[in-house]
């Protein structure tokens, strides 16, 4: 045995649990009296929040819940569900928040399979929450949220939220985890096959990421943050404890209204938000004079499907300066993040913005990304053309699926985490997605990215969304599919017009056979839903 | 058991041991033709720093040195101090870094007690490690730097440094560590009584207290960082790790010279900057012109003794802004910052840096700080005036002290690690240090801050440095003595002089009996040696 591990065991003096729950206690006592809280006409600040975080605690204690003990919630990102992101785990509890876009078939099953012992809900989703509990055998404890910014609704159980907090003890001494490796939250993945699966993270991970954060930003003391990503997707992100350790603003937001943010922006000067492109994308199609709001420094990262590079230059010709960043459901939301060269700022918008588009290297808290052979797990060259599956390993990678071994050997197979996204490695060690291994198309034995597709179409003026699927074929075995909308007032766009542009800028193989206009369906997070424009094209 | 904890257990590929080598692989990926460092005339950038730091490794394991080994430094802030940082760790080795200004006798008692295997030596040492290495029975292998910026002394082994990277692959595959629990480098305290205590630091620690470091200081991307500390100093803070984390640049220097100083700040534009009060306070007495040299942003963080009010305004008027910190050897450097808060911008400057002066409150990354009575561990109450002992816990409190474990069990007494040091706790929850245990005078029973005092003498205008001692007095007990040197050209200070100064400003016991006026002694890291004047004051 080495000298160094002689009588140099860990102690309680020497080794504490990392957890994302020791950074509101210092913000709330190093910061007390500043802003915590914007919602409305409500303001808090960081003593106030604190304390109302350990009054739910507490209260729920007092219901007789505690350590391992799931409580689900169905909000919006309101002050109510910032508290549930430490009040919950307080007392050693796992934090379920519910898709509030789900249908109560899919609520039930997770409440069910979650095993959650309370509930709090939003009145707005009364009547969802109301047939997924009638579904149940046990309910859980029910608490209901009157949000005065929704103001209307009736009342999900007679358990109101304030009540439930005076309840608890607002000087409550809560729970440090006794062990790092603890869950602190369950997320259901949107599971477009099969039932949803329940992703666990721990203590440890939602520390680490939201340190991650922090430094793959940059981000200062005392940011204001605006919600426009949904508290539900994978913790936000793990921003609410991001924001928290910085002592910096939530500024809450309960629904995405393009002019709602722009307003936010500029009257709370807001430094900081995150979202899908479909976010930026709603943004860059305000009014001339709405955009013109945006007169300080405002930061946006953004992920979900890649950005069009359109997206990304016209976003930042408004003031915002876009960080792209990669990640999923399975590892805490972003994990790798485009890290920016200065000299990239002297390249035309245009190449700057398709730069830009790449998901990049891994944050300094996630220890492995790669590019991959999808069986054989061997890398691929750095060649910014072979395609490989990524893969990724480290510290925010989920403790596994709640319940479902199989799942989680599977998507651990070998080692890596199978992220089940196709991209190329660049010689400059960037990873750049062409696509889900399930969106590819395959013509006439040629990979089709559909992301290479879909960003032409973006480049063409009168298109303001564009999707690219897989359509069966005779002879091709599959063909590109596009689905369009319109920039409004831009209807007279045939057809063969967008056939012309895509043969211009693409191989042939590559172009849409077919185009079809319309609104596209998507996801409440804004991601556009291929699997129902899939069924629409295989339809056709 | 929860279902949490069902099938959920760590695996390769979600708990990964945390290390801040995976920093130097990342940046130097990402950020390949970025400068790393610079020194004199040599310029590196990443790749080749990251090459010469696996060399370094490859060449130490190729002479049979591994995990758990001691390789021990001795070496100015230089390129290979820096290596060393990355190099020795990278084959699970531990990094033992002696402080330059030691003697042959403290130099060979470290090479013996932490069982060095080999020794990296710059020339400028010869002499002292020459005669250290006679001393030992089994000398390690020694390799001699010659830095081309001392350019002359005589080699201390035919083993030349870059003859020996040679030796070594640049692309070799270094080692994970196994286990983040593991040893990456020790420091010796400098022991005024008894032999040197050797600190243990973890890769664990040494990780988070980096990412600290960067969140503590809001630290963007690519800073520049002039190395005015020392390396051998608790691993330079640990700054070794988070520029490079950072994607910085390491200005090399080697020896705190305040002309040249200012000439880098300038030609490179530095950043930022850590070191004592006394580098601090070599600059501000700097003549105007070169003053004038900072026509930029310049941060600079400083721990050590408590800088006097008077030396952090006068720096913020040279325009460097000043973060202070506090820290011991056995917390891997700053744990504690006086987190600023906005408005006490609007403070008169000597307001503002009395507030300044503080210690502060915990990293985020140090779980607890407590002021509390030396024996029972009681908190003492947040008055500003009861003294209590300064008391830690979290990851990065050391693994303990090697080969010792009576003092490690002893300095972690009561589930808290005992600083030694004294203070008072502000009702803002901000710790305010009055004096080291052994420092503090006691003088007809009243306690008497050496620090109040000095911070009153470091107001006159003739005052260059000071420092207050207990002289031993048969009526009283003890009583201040007070030692200080002058500016130049200002000698006609007298005794009366000072006691009557210190009347003005302080309560009549507190006021020094006897001033001394000369040269203060001084520690390698620039703190003013108390026990040295404790003695001379006992001689009186």
């Amino acid at each position: 045995m080495s000298i160094y591990e002689q009588g140099l065991a860990p102690t309680e003096v020497n080794h504490v649990p990392l957890t994302p729950l020791s950074f509101i206690e210092r913000t709330a006592s190093v910061y007390p009296d500043y802003p915590a809280v914007i919602h409305g006409d409500i303001r808090r600040t960081w003593r106030e929040t604190y304390r109302r975080c350990r009054s739910l605690a507490s209260a729920l204690a007092g219901r007789g819940i505690g350590k391992g003990d799931t409580v689900a919630v169905m909000l919006p990102n309101i002050p109510a569900m910032l508290e549930a992101h430490f009040g919950v785990p307080m007392i050693g509890a796992v934090l379920n928040t519910l898709n509030v876009r789900l249908d109560a078939d899919a609520i039930a099953y997770m409440l069910e399979h979650g095993e959650a012992r309370a509930l709090i809900v939003d009145r707005e989703f009364h009547a969802v929450i109301g047939d997924a509990l009638a579904r149940l055998d046990t309910p859980p404890l029910v608490i209901d949220v009157d949000d005065p910014e929704y103001g209307e609704g009736e009342p999900v159980s007679d358990l109101d939220y304030e009540a439930f907090l005076a309840e608890g003890d607002p000087a409550f001494g809560w729970h440090w985890p006794d062990d790092e490796w603890n869950a602190i939250s369950l997320n259901y993945t949107s599971g477009t096959t099969g039932d949803p699966k329940g992703v666990v993270y721990h203590h440890r991970g939602a520390y680490l990421n939201s340190l991650g954060n922090q430094a793959t930003w940059s981000m200062g003391l005392h940011p204001v943050y605006l919600w426009t990503l949904p508290m539900f997707h994978c913790n936000g992100w793990c921003y609410p404890w991001t924001i928290t350790a910085q002592a910096g603003v939530h500024v809450c937001l309960r629904r995405v209204d393009p002019q709602r943010i722009l307003t936010l922006i500029r009257q709370h000067q807001v430094s900081h938000l995150c979202g899908a492109p479909v976010v930026l994308n709603a943004l860059i199609n305000m009014p001339d004079e709405a955009k013109a709001a945006i007169d300080h420094p405002v930061n946006a990262m953004t992920a979900g499907a890649a950005p069009p590079a359109k997206v990304i230059g016209a976003v930042e010709e408004m003031g915002i300066s876009v960080t792209h960043v990669y990640g999923l459901t399975e590892v805490y939301g972003p994990v790798t993040v485009c890290a920016w060269h200065g000299h990239w700022d002297e390249l035309p918008l245009e190449e700057r913005a398709a730069i830009k588009s790449r998901q990049g290297v891994r944050y300094p808290t996630l220890e492995g990304v790669m590019v991959a052979d999808p069986e054989t797990l061997e890398p691929v060259p750095r060649d910014g053309e072979t395609i490989g599956e990524i893969f990724m390993r480290g510290n925010t990678v989920m403790k596994g699926y709640l319940k479902n071994e199989k799942a989680t050997r599977e998507s651990f197979q070998g080692g890596w985490f199978h992220t089940g996204d196709l991209a190329v490695w660049h010689p400059d060690g960037y990873v750049d997605i062409k696509d889900r291994i399930k969106d590819i198309i395959i013509s006439g034995g040629e990979n089709i990215s559909t992301i290479e597709v879909e960003n032409v179409l973006y480049r063409h003026g009168d298109v303001m969304e564009a999707a690219v699927v897989a359509r069966p074929d005779d002879k091709w075995g599959e063909t590109p599919c596009a689905f369009i909308s319109l920039k409004a007032g831009r209807d007279g766009l045939s057809e063969q017009d967008v056939i012309g542009f895509c043969r211009e800028h693409l191989a042939g193989f590559k172009v849409p056979k077919t185009v079809v206009f319309g609104e596209l369906p998507k996801t409440s997070t804004g991601k556009i839903q291929k699997y129902v424009l899939r069924d629409r094209a295989r339809a056709l």
